[in-house]
């Protein structure tokens, strides 16, 4: 296959401002508060992410006492500092022998119940750092639409660049591990949600682009997007935004252009299937609907998908069609058409196909051990037409599932190719205007591998992908494309300063 | 003003089976287990109702530790056994000296957390006594279309009664303290929910009227109604019915000719001023709809007003439109066009107007001390066009609401007449055949005018109402029309066996 287009990389270096503070108080049978407080740190910031604050488990196992008292403190430790083939990362040097004890020994007992977050705090944290009035009111002469934003999670830091001269704009301070960036619906604005559920609004017409509001929505979030809807209900473009958190479970939506809370709403409920009461129903991903109203949220533990129109909120109503997808709900995105919605269970080795008109689960497709999509990519298929593609967690290999049900009936909801990649990887790449697929390796276990992305080119998707080693350190991960379609820009990921 | 119609009077003496176990235990400065298990069960059953089962209040003052501490015990033992001006009833006389001691000792303490109810236990419980199959095919020789349903609270039971003829046909055991009777959209069966969560669903076809299936949703109940939309998108007569719990807060979906559990919706969530994060919104009262495939269920603690859409139940989708209204919603019902839903927020001395069209709060109305209009009553005024109207708990009097935008937009959301009743009451019944308006004075402290009933005439709505003693004993309440409007029975309520 032929790389078509001007491929240029931009290699950027995350680096984590290495952090690990001697623990030397005597370990005692019992944790006292000091220890039981690092301990629950360490948990919250390492390990809840996967099992939950209250340990239920999600992407990875319950960790309750009644599991973990079975199995000794020096066992559990030494699982911490190995990882396991399941997909545990090993925490030896990353984590301390201690606080690998610290933390096994918590494990023994009961978790506490995290505090809730109303809407007091949620008010209180709001900073509006550049009222509407006073923020430019013309673009910048650069060309803002081909701005860059790049995150480095573990020192919380967003850096903007000038996708045109490379230049790096501003480096911002956004708050603890930032999970993602998202663009508003105008393009305007930048919006960072981090994992202490603090949503921090870029401003891009700033020059330099600079942080117009802050807020903290809660103690642990993931997600964030705006509304996008614009049609015969009205002009929703950028009027609000909504994050959604890990915890407490729930939503939060504000207005788009200053982040001041509006509601705040609760995912506490019932599984979809066996009807059992979860106390920590995480949403796990937003995408918000350019054909209604509508936030699409995915909520992780309940595998329920919740459709919220808030197209009435001005009148103090909120819609929810919670629709019964797949436990383990990750993130998604959607097909071509942007009729349905396509979320990976990745547990459940499912992707559930939301029909977003219709209101219900159109399919649930098995595809590979653990998909991750990210958002997934979309492009016409030489023989199967529409299709959507996601690669894996648990195996080198990208699915390809046809999307188009009324086209395609025979091949709609169903993996028609399954590619082969270098490794096991998160995420997949690529533009309308461009022929390539870019898809990483980052979980291989083998380091050059990590540092290569596959390339399949949708004009001949039958041949060999071509592997890219693009790095000699780190690890590549998010590819994005420029504006023009004709440059796509890596992060190089690197635990430690380089 | 003249009674019109012919008017009988059925006088039914519900009786309460007298239990008062001696509580011997000597007092401890701590609760033993013993007495805890005991004080939670007298707590439960005499005071949750009002000040919620975690006693955070809603009718009733919120009664967590912080609360209560600053009091001491033999304080708390006297406002129990005196009642309160607020509406607090005296439980001298039901609770003995003991009881009211220890449970004014467990109000010092923290409350405990009631146990979860999910679809395992709800279904263990499900009993389909008689299956579909093996019911009548046709309905019995007598005019089934005018039986009645009498609750007798407090030894849990139902009878069914011959309209026509006055015969009792069949008392049934329903569980602890049924709360409502409702019948379903076809009319063939009457549906009772206890405190105990305990649904029963009586087959009117069966000779006698019998038993057909029971259900436990939860451990504390007060609402109960079956699908009653026919039109466009389908036909749900008597399709599904659900019930609203006090604990959990949830509501569950069931088959509306089996009972058979299909979902459970939480409404763990937050208040709708000041989004508080509240850990048990009650379910008050259901309302179902003819104009949308809906169930209309007031959440009480949140003030939230849920518009339920049943309609893709099949498909695994269940859509909740979250209404903003008031809190400590309680009861109501519909206007005369069905489009609107009136209900009290009786602790707030307002009436909330939704409107089930354009999904939103209508109106607040102000109209006296605490309404509590149990359906309500609509008629026409001679001036102001459709009007639904409420008693009130703390005051002699019904408020008279406009209920009609279009045609009378001064007058609607507006009270238009206060009409002085003999005393304090719960309920108002009409019929459209009907010339007369029957209000209850069941709260008065004046025993003559609790057994009396205030009749007012809507030809003659201006004149003085007429107040008719029809007991010399207990207090009269729940007033019903037979089927052709001219009869109207009433309970006689007596909390001793006579």
């Amino acid at each position: 296959m032929a790389l078509t287009g001007v491929l240029k990389l931009a290699i950027l270096a995350v680096s984590l401002a290495a952090s690990a503070p001697a623990f030397a108080e005597e370990a005692a049978p019992r944790l006292s508060d000091s220890e039981f407080a690092r301990a629950k740190q360490i948990y919250f910031d390492r390990c809840a992410g996967c099992h939950g604050t209250l340990r239920k488990g999600a992407t990875g196992p319950n960790l309750e006492p009644e599991k973990t008292r079975v199995i000794p403190v020096e066992s559990l430790a030494i699982v911490l500092a190995e990882g396991t083939a399941g997909g545990m990362p090993p925490w030896k040097g990353i984590l301390s022998n201690e606080e690998m004890e610290l933390v096994s020994r918590y494990l023994h007992l009961d978790p506490p119940l995290p505090p809730e977050w109303s809407m007091d705090q949620v008010r209180e944290s709001w900073k509006l750092v550049v009222p509407v009035d006073k923020r430019p009111k013309s673009p910048p002469k650069r060309n803002w639409q081909n701005y860059f934003g790049v995150i480095q999670r573990d020192v919380g830091k967003v850096s903007v660049i000038d996708g045109d001269t490379k230049e790096v704009l501003s480096t911002l301070d956004t708050g603890f591990a930032v999970h993602i960036l998202r663009t508003s619906a105008s393009g305007r604005y930048m919006y960072s949600i981090g994992r202490d559920g603090k949503a921090t609004m870029i401003d891009l017409w700033m020059d330099p682009p600079g942080i117009a509001a802050e807020i903290k929505t809660g103690i642990d979030a993931r997600s964030i997007d705006t509304s996008k809807y614009k049609g015969e209900l009205g002009d929703f473009t950028d009027t609000y935004a909504v994050v959604g958190n890990y915890w407490p479970p729930h939503y939060v939506i504000m207005k788009g252009d200053t982040l001041e809370p509006l509601k705040i709403v609760s995912t506490r409920g019932y599984t979809y299937d066996t009807n059992e009461f979860h106390p920590e129903p995480r949403v796990a991903s937003i995408v918000s609907s350019h054909n209604a109203p509508e936030f699409v949220l995915n909520i992780k533990e309940t595998g329920v998908v919740l459709l919220v129109d808030y197209s009435k909120l001005d009148a103090g109503t909120v819609t929810e069609t919670k629709i019964n997808a797949e436990r383990f709900l990750h993130d998604g995105g959607w097909d071509s058409t942007k009729r349905y919605f396509l979320v990976a269970a990745n547990m459940r080795n499912k992707v559930a196909a939301i029909d977003t008109l219709e209101r219900k689960l159109a399919a649930l497709i098995e595809t590979g051990n653990k998909p991750h999509p990210g958002r997934g990519a979309n492009w016409t298929d030489p023989e199967y037409g529409p299709v959507w593609a996601t690669p894996h967690m648990g195996e080198p290999m990208v699915a390809v599932i046809g999307t188009d049900p009324e086209g395609h009936p025979e091949h709609a909801w169903k993996v028609v190719r399954k590619i082969p990649v270098a490794g096991n990887g998160l995420f997949i790449k690529t533009h309308p205007k461009s022929d390539n697929i870019w898809v990483d390796n980052i979980l291989s276990k083998d380091a050059e591998v990590a540092q290569t992305l596959t390339v399949i080119s949708k004009s001949d998707i039958g041949a060999e992908p071509i592997n890219l080693r693009l790095s000699d350190w780190g690890k590549l991960v998010h590819m994005e494309y420029n504006r023009a379609g004709d440059e796509v820009w890596v992060s190089v990921w690197e635990r430690r300063a380089r």
